[in-house]
């Protein structure tokens, strides 16, 4: 426990935002907490994983000019840094050295240590995450000093990088071993919804394991499918919860922490500066922040993971289709919350005239404040179901059951507004959709980005609900209540969205096989059938729109299935594609 | 050399066909070729690399379930196996391992040593590649055994699978010191240009470096964007050619080949059986098969891969929309070729009648014998247009301008024919539009599968010269002599399609910057601007069919590059997208 007598250390967390290839940006950010720390009198200023480069890079770190311009960076960072000593991860080069295969690797995943104007060395991480989302053994080498200490005055502090903390026996571990008497730890550590809670337990393990207090600072932002959700914390050697940071916004925050205790040191310390550190009067750590609940949190990651994404990728608008449907509801409730009302237009595409789906698309653009139009597709369509029928040889009405041709032709109207105007086109198609494959190709999942595409059709009412009672109740409960039904192709016998939902979450994040899911108590007809649709779905699957992950098993980031894949445990049949005639 | 006193090992090759996930039909294949070797006399039978599982596996080998299949189908074929010693590469689980990360890995890729109905042993394969298109280290624990030795009666044999094979101071040398007298060497080596070429060069340098003759089979077929290509050698201890596989087709060899000089063993080999091996007379070496030339190669690639992905994903038949164009003229060629005339349906969309490009198309599908269909677009094009504008508030001949609009009707249109008759669509584009963008989202580039993914439109010229000479010439002179002008964004300075695949080529494959390009004579702006168009190019890029890969570098295979990237290295303006208002 901290006590006046304890010595502490000024610790400051900057939860910046993450911005890949953006140095000039991240620059100045960095540059920015780093004057802010040195007001603040701290001893440290500990930035995420990263911060420099953005994070995950890909395969910009293969290229030499990035290598050369981040490096020119930091060295910038580093003129600018005072007596304040700044953790700045970033990439570093290396002797080229080989690990699991006969690639030869130069570039590390660093930690420099600025301080007083200089570079004083650099921390690189040991343990490259490689499976889900992450494959940093593609591009990095892997440090060879887990061990190494930092002295900062009187204190001697570790520091190791987001995957180096969960082995148990890693980099934490050496260092505490060493003589550490705090460790801090950039991250970049994306958001799931089981993540905020999981990093809280791993992180008091390892205060506790290792005797020292842990700073733990995450970035924020949206990269890509990836949402960074802050939410860093600091918490003491008795794993007692110091500082918790809030998600899903950048926050600078700095807390004095009660050092572990001074252990005979054998990992010959690299001196950072001489001066005193830890003589000084403590001042109270700030109060705890309330925490989002898990449906909030999904919220906050869908429209931080959408403003990022639309913003980033240079629109300044987004356009969707208005369906009278709950999927097209919450995209343009997320949509107007990322970007502003003023920023989407959603259009309804009615295929019949008066229907009352069409009037639930008007209350709710006017619920929103979003801007809406009206596009009847009928007159489009009919001339589509002409072409296509004239070829078949076949009555255009014979097609009219085929309700893929009015989604592919409200995907070619809105492509097309997007193209006149600028827009960046968003799918409003759903998790459950995109597992088991129903929705039609260039059809209702076409778009540039598709918010939902890792939420389940069941979270989509609750998150409805959510918005509705924060303010306004834009969502029309006719809506709300319009019953959901599984489509599927004919003759599959797809059980109600609540079992649905429940048995690929249960499959994709628990992995339980069909056995486990029969115990349960589901039907094993519809398990089998369920499951070989997932695998089944995979060629549809590998063309749709990126999306915001908020599961710990997101397709496309964290599943690497063949599209070609002849393992059908599920069920017998072959596929029905390609069992009718061509036309002569 | 191999003379009549030196010991030989007979061996077989299979150059069997690799089908992920196709266990009933991978043991089937596998067990008629170990009877056919046996038939032969053969002392031991190679397959290629995870030829029981197929090649790559994915995330199937995170399944439980697929694990216990696998075992049990390889238990069936160690049960069928006889006095030839066969070689069968499969996954294998070993005790969980943790390497360059936090998690355990419990599955290898081994080789199963089978011999007199018995699993003798495993080899775990050492070296695992991640980087381009490989991402074993995602799955797979490393083995560490890589000195291990097998003895077969009078001789000392190696394994050692695929990337062992490459570092210089591997498994092979490993093996050679303790006294290996032949290396044999499952692989899964998919084609890429400069494939077959590399390949023949490092067997020949491992051969001599370790003295040993080496025994090198790769496997048959299209997994995905993957071909392999087959192309299995067999290398003498000195680095003499003995056997050469032809490409694209599954093969089975037998070869007597002399051993290495026998040496002092320390490896303590595993006995697989202790009947004698070396003495009998030797055969001739079979003769060797003329080498395909580069442009014959990636035409075998193209058709052997777009065979493999349409049938392995379920569909009989394809359809394609046919311009006129070139792109369009060697799609459908490939595909006649990959699944029979019969089997393709072209579908000439004309926005207006009577034009040339018609007549061009309809010359082209009979000279292929394909099915044709004309359906023209206008009618449907200026419905989508009127219904665009309506909301533009904007006269629709405003819009005619946009090409895109034509594009995503011909795509709609493909689409719902491809539906109405389980029909897989093909996408034309070629990797030159990929590469900068040009092409419709949703429009030109949509389809299942886009054949001429990742080849360049300098290319596409080749290969319809090298179809028309074989037979028939099927394509008509007017699509091969219509000048291909480079479609870009207005205000972009694009060179021509020599210019600009040559600096994408060079960029890509060999990994030039803007200084080597400009050294190499090319105007700077024009540089910068294709590169940056590369870069932006990403968004609409990720969203695109898997193709066939045959080149070094494939985007989405080989490219891991972020969609939202803000390092604009080339120039410095922003982006255009999202410049204009939305309407009120």
């Amino acid at each position: 426990m901290a006590t006046d007598r304890t010595p502490t250390l000024r610790v400051a967390g900057a939860q910046i935002v993450n911005a890949v290839g953006d140095l000039e940006g991240n620059v100045t950010r960095i540059r920015d907490a780093m004057a802010w720390a040195e007001e603040e009198a701290a001893d440290v200023v500990v930035f995420p994983e990263l911060a420099l480069t953005g994070y995950p890079p890909g395969d910009l770190v293969l290229r030499s000019d990035f290598l050369d311009a981040a490096r020119e960076a930091l060295d910038e960072l580093a003129a600018a840094s005072g007596s304040t000593t700044a953790i700045v991860s970033t990439v570093d080069r290396v002797p080229p050295r080989r690990s699991w295969d006969t690639q030869h690797r130069h570039v590390a995943i660093g930690a420099a240590v600025l301080c007083d104007g200089e570079l004083r060395g650099w921390y690189h991480k040991v343990l490259l995450p490689t499976y889900e989302l992450f494959d940093e053994a593609r591009h990095f080498a892997p440090g060879v000093a887990p061990g190494r200490l930092w002295r900062l005055g009187d204190a001697v502090v570790g520091v190791a990088i987001c995957e180096d903390l969960w082995s148990g026996d890693g980099p934490p571990e050496a260092q505490a071993i060493a003589g550490a008497q705090a460790m801090l730890v950039p991250n970049a550590s994306p958001f799931h919804r089981e993540k905020p809670g999981g990093r809280r337990r791993l992180v008091t393990q390892v205060a506790r394991r290792n005797g020292v207090p842990v700073v733990y600072v995450n970035g924020v932002g949206g990269q890509d499918e990836l949402v960074f959700d802050g939410g860093s914390i600091v918490v003491s050697a008795d794993g007692e919860l110091l500082h918790r940071s809030p998600q899903f916004r950048p926050d600078l925050f700095v807390v004095d922490v009660a050092l572990g205790p001074r252990r005979p040191v054998d990992g010959r310390p690299i001196t950072v500066h001489s001066r005193a550190t830890t003589q000084r009067e403590v001042r109270p750590a700030p109060r705890e922040l309330p925490v989002l609940s898990d449906d909030e949190q999904v919220w906050e990651a869908l429209v931080l993971g959408t403003r990022d994404f639309v913003r980033r990728n240079g629109a300044r608008a987004v356009t969707l289709g208005l369906s009278g449907g709950i999927d097209a509801a919450v995209t343009a409730a997320v949509a107007a919350e990322a970007l502003g009302p003023e920023r989407v237009l959603g259009v309804a595409m009615p295929a019949e005239d008066g229907d009352e789906e069409l009037a639930d698309a008007r209350e709710l653009a006017r619920g929103l404040g979003i801007r809406f139009a009206v596009v009847p597709i009928a007159p489009i369509t009919e001339r589509l179901e002409a072409g296509v029928a004239s070829v078949l040889d076949e009555d255009p009405d014979a097609l009219r059951e085929h309700s893929a041709l009015e989604a592919r032709t409200r995907a070619a109207v809105l492509w097309a507004l997007a193209d006149q105007r600028g827009l960046l086109p968003l799918a409003t198609g759903n998790k459950s959709e995109l597992s088991i494959g129903t929705g039609a190709s260039a059809g209702d999942m076409s778009g540039s980005f598709a918010p939902l595409k890792d939420c389940p059709k069941t979270l989509l009412y609750r998150l409805a609900r959510l918005r509705n009672a924060r303010d306004g109740a834009p969502i029309p409960d006719s809506i709300l209540e319009r019953p959901a039904t599984v489509h599927a192709a004919p003759g599959t016998d797809l059980p109600p969205y609540e079992v649905l939902d429940a048995i690929v979450e249960r499959y994709l994040e628990k992995g339980e096989a069909v056995e486990a899911l029969v115990q349960s108590g589901y039907d094993e007809a519809v398990v089998r059938g369920v499951l070989q649709l997932v695998d089944d779905a995979e060629l549809k699957r590998r063309q749709t729109p990126p999306g915001v992950k908020i599961t710990a098993r997101t397709f496309g980031q964290d599943l690497h299935m063949p599209i070609a894949n002849d393992w059908r445990p599920f069920r017998r049949e072959g596929r029905e594609l390609g069992s009718e005639l061509l036309p002569s």
